[in-house]
């Protein structure tokens, strides 16, 4: 039966999202452009321009490690930086509800001017909507990046045997929201890894030709953002259950909760695809950085099992890892 | 005593909406391109980049003449056009309630789709974001926009004696949508003007220096955008109540529910300053134009009464017009 309706999942950032991009969007909206489907549109101007955007719904809109006025900077700042751009400009749209408290909208506003300063990004334009009470749930933000192509890092760059790198442990974001949303006490807290990953990439950009691709794993975690590049490139990705980094904390409470973390989002991590030879080199940038300390490579590039993700689990199985099919955690991000 | 929250008059377009963007926003995100406070920021490339932001919360999501996906398509086009710059690039956001029919998101879809084709402007980045149900009404859309500038057109540009045109009959918008929202029967049909401005103005901006400034006057209607423009430049501006364009139908509908037709929103509208000189030919060419038919002088920039609005009205008095202070009408687009 045909679905008729919009459900959580189709926000999931998993395969329902991606099915209903194809069918609904992409069939109307072809062009060029758009056909990339990378984080960042790259707009043909003189100088190669990044475009991306993002709306956040994050509920609760103040989380530990972060709020949602951090979050909607860092999510678009780093969808410019993993598509290889310098963060430059951002807009910032806000749908208020009626009844929000001003100081709350200072808050947040603060932690965007702060956001803003660290990222080195101006925030240049603007717009601010507000619904009666209950047509919202408190504030939604909405910021699109913009920013100059420092190199370009097309899909196609990616070869069997390129390892795969994270950045950082991952399913901090993901478990920091949910432990808060929840009241769930753990007996610890849980802190989100929001940060923009600027000063962590960008030199290592501009100073080598290492990294064939990046992408950051929100939405659906490090598990759809693989399945994505595998499924786009071609090829597939073996990764090491072992190697994936996770702090102890994250992995005592997925545990707990039986959520698995190679689905929880992240939002200061990228997935880094090198090549084999590079991988010592890059690690060794990386690791200088307090936001690269953790970073691990977790597997590798195969002309083998072409489109998907294999896991080779510690107890020495191996299974398909598909992308989220349904959300167990809507409003991450 | 102090303002404690958000109200529905702080998403008007009016007074207290430019309050708390002074207050809230501008103190904290200062920098120079958004202290211009026009509808687009223009980036510094080498190409000079117009780019502006725009969250469309609608209510209803269909109404006569449009709906929330042309609306959103428009008025990011419009923002740019009236910067003087060409619409090139969309990007869409899109936040929807679970439940939504996927048949009415497709329609929607379709009529972004024939808007952007209508536009001549390519949806290059996207994102989608599901909140569970109650959390928004039906379907939120940002888009921003991006493309080249043709011709700058600062403020200051503006000079006394410089005529007032609006380039078609007022209020529609406005009026069609309260109509629809409201079930109100005038025993006819409103329908809002929601066009894209690109094929009127861009051909007379890119052959002569008539044109010195122009803005939309969405939210807040042709009253809060001449109060905007007469602060901003410190010069008065005088119009004639006699030569504002309205139709028959939003004239009588106005009067019957008692809304003055200055502050209705229009969607397909420019308020247009050119130097007296220039009147005769710009107005030839704005109505050769289905969307410049109507256009009219309404009325010019004076040294006298600086940073005000005056209307001559139709029984030879005069009174200040100030912006909207507080809204009649939320959720106009």
């Amino acid at each position: 039966m045909p679905v008729k309706s919009i459900s959580l999942s189709h926000g999931s950032g998993g395969a329902l999202m991606h099915g209903l991009i194809r069918n609904i969007f992409l069939s109307r909206f072809d062009n060029p452009i758009i056909r990339g489907l990378s984080d960042s549109a790259i707009l043909p101007y003189k100088e190669k321009i990044a475009f991306t955007t993002d709306s956040f719904v994050v509920n609760p809109v103040i989380f530990p490690g972060g709020d949602i006025g951090k979050l909607a900077v860092c999510g678009s700042v780093n969808d410019l930086v993993v598509s290889g751009a310098r963060p430059e400009f951002l807009s910032l749209g806000i749908i208020a509800e009626e009844g929000l408290e001003i100081g709350l909208l200072e808050q947040i506003s603060d932690s965007i001017a702060a956001a803003a300063r660290k990222e080195k990004v101006s925030i240049v334009t603007g717009d601010f909507k507000v619904v009666e009470k209950g047509a919202c749930d408190k504030i939604f933000i909405n910021t699109c990046g913009v920013g100059r192509v420092v190199k370009k890092l097309p899909i196609m760059n990616i070869s069997p045997h390129d390892k795969v790198i994270v950045s950082g442990n991952v399913g901090s974001h993901g478990m920091a929201v949910l432990s808060k949303r929840k009241g769930v006490d753990f007996g610890f807290n849980i802190k989100s890894d929001c940060a923009g990953l600027g000063s962590l990439l960008l030199p290592i950009l501009a100073k080598s030709n290492v990294i064939k691709f990046m992408r950051d794993p929100t939405r659906g975690g490090i598990a759809t953002t693989l399945n994505e590049i595998a499924r786009a490139r071609g090829l597939g990705i073996v990764i090491n259950e072992k190697d994936i980094p996770v702090s102890g904390k994250v992995r005592a409470a997925s545990e707990l909760l039986g959520l698995d973390v190679l689905y929880l989002a992240n939002e200061g991590a990228a997935v880094i695809i090198v090549e084999n030879a590079a991988v010592a080199k890059t690690l060794r940038q990386l690791r200088k950085h307090p936001l690269g300390r953790n970073a691990r490579v977790i597997g590798e590039v195969t002309a083998k099992q072409k489109g998907h993700v294999i896991l080779n689990t510690s107890i020495g199985t191996q299974r398909i890892i598909d992308m989220l099919a349904h959300d167990p955690l809507p409003r991450i991000c």
